[in-house]
């Protein structure tokens, strides 16, 4: 549910030949790889990309995947992926969840959860202060813009 | 959860560099593929091969899908997958569960929830006679194999 | 060689971690899927879509594909990959030459090598009008540019 | 050229959904893939897995890349792509040829250059000792079969 506390971030994806299967339409296994890029421009619009979390020492390895499909996408579609957070449920773990769309059709919906773990060992680590930081001001920002 | 209707199959995978990421684990997007390979196996196994299913003029899109990762596979690790199909809970959709294991560690858990459709327009069809018989042909060997 | 009758058309790629593998750099195997996106956005650029090319019939499968790895691309790399085609060497069949780079740093070279043929059945065909045309057109653009 | 120094290795593949594309055969970039199966079932057949030379701190970037496309793989097909090296032409770097079949029919030809380099910095160091002698066994064993 999209509330005030959520923080969203849109990016458009073109359809490849090697997206498709046989069917003639986007292959089910590929819309993972599109949510890994909705959640990476996600953390870039807020100012800390992924690769930066992992040069600080940090990786965000996935522990829950769900998707369910409406509508496929076809080949050369431009379609965008919304990435959104819900700033109140950050726990040891998150969630993001995702829209895939071509223009106003709604294709795949679904969600990542996830945890914060040190590089290297992948013990579970609290959700670095420069990430807690980032959604903050991000949501700080989305408060302003709207009032 | 596993009853006497589920009819089940287990398929080996070898886990290659193309599988991994520079987490040095297997992608997450790339379960889906192993799910498939699951599915695939299973249906030859009850001698419905997914082909053969195309060829009559069905297919079997994805409707959802869902994956649990408990521990990560690693490169050269050799894999199995676990399919499972209640043939209790089959509707119009129908589930197969997976269990992704090496050696005794079970890795991913996931779901798959499917519709049969007609090839060509995507149209809904009823599971066609042949899964129907194929599936209570399994049953009835996994019976009396216990019995 | 690139010589005066050479049309050329640059796009960028951002890096995925789908990209990479356990060396930490992006698998040899994903450049072919980069090479694609490259050839279609040429396509594009010249005003003629693949999509728009099979819509009307005619697909181009590849009969040859060469790369050569001078440097890896990393994860969240921004490169560039240039599609470059000689439009005097332009016969039954055709190549198309790659250049990725990140900055001014050349990553892989390549080169893939098409025929045209009828959607449906493979049957070889003469590069279509509308190929020919978009070319020239492209050419003449070039030079009116240059001059 | 096969030559009384070349070592082969064949390898059965399956064809998956996931390695189709909307031309209804395998797509052009996933056969890297199948090679890299192809020279790692080599490997492994020679007694030097891949894993264990990566365990050793070796690695095998490939250099460069070939492949020819003669007729297309199709979904479900058993293909078997036989890896051959020439242990005559083992030098500071080495190739691996290719080719993939479906029963008699030849489907993909192709090579990769590959040199070994020390994990961690890319540095290219000499081919190590057990790779020079677990092809030498190799190259014995076929000439004792043989006589």
């Amino acid at each position: 549910m999209l509330t005030d506390n959520c923080i969203s971030h849109g990016f458009d994806i073109r359809v490849r030949y090697s997206d498709t299967d046989q069917m003639g339409v986007v292959y089910y296994g590929n819309y993972p790889r599109f949510f890994e890029i909705g959640r990476t421009e996600f953390l870039r619009s807020i100012g800390l990309p992924y690769a930066t979390l992992e040069a600080d020492g940090f990786q965000l390895p996935v522990l829950e995947l769900h998707a369910r499909y409406h509508k496929p996408a076809r080949y050369d579609d431009l379609i965008t992926v919304e990435a959104t957070l819900d700033t109140e449920a950050l726990g040891a773990t998150f969630e993001i969840e995702y829209v895939i769309r071509r223009s106003a059709d709604v294709l795949v919906t679904g969600s990542t959860k996830h945890a914060f773990v040190r590089a290297g060992d992948f013990q579970p680590v609290r959700p670095p202060h420069q990430f807690r930081q980032a959604l903050e001001t991000a949501a700080l920002h989305k408060r302003q813009e709207r009032s």
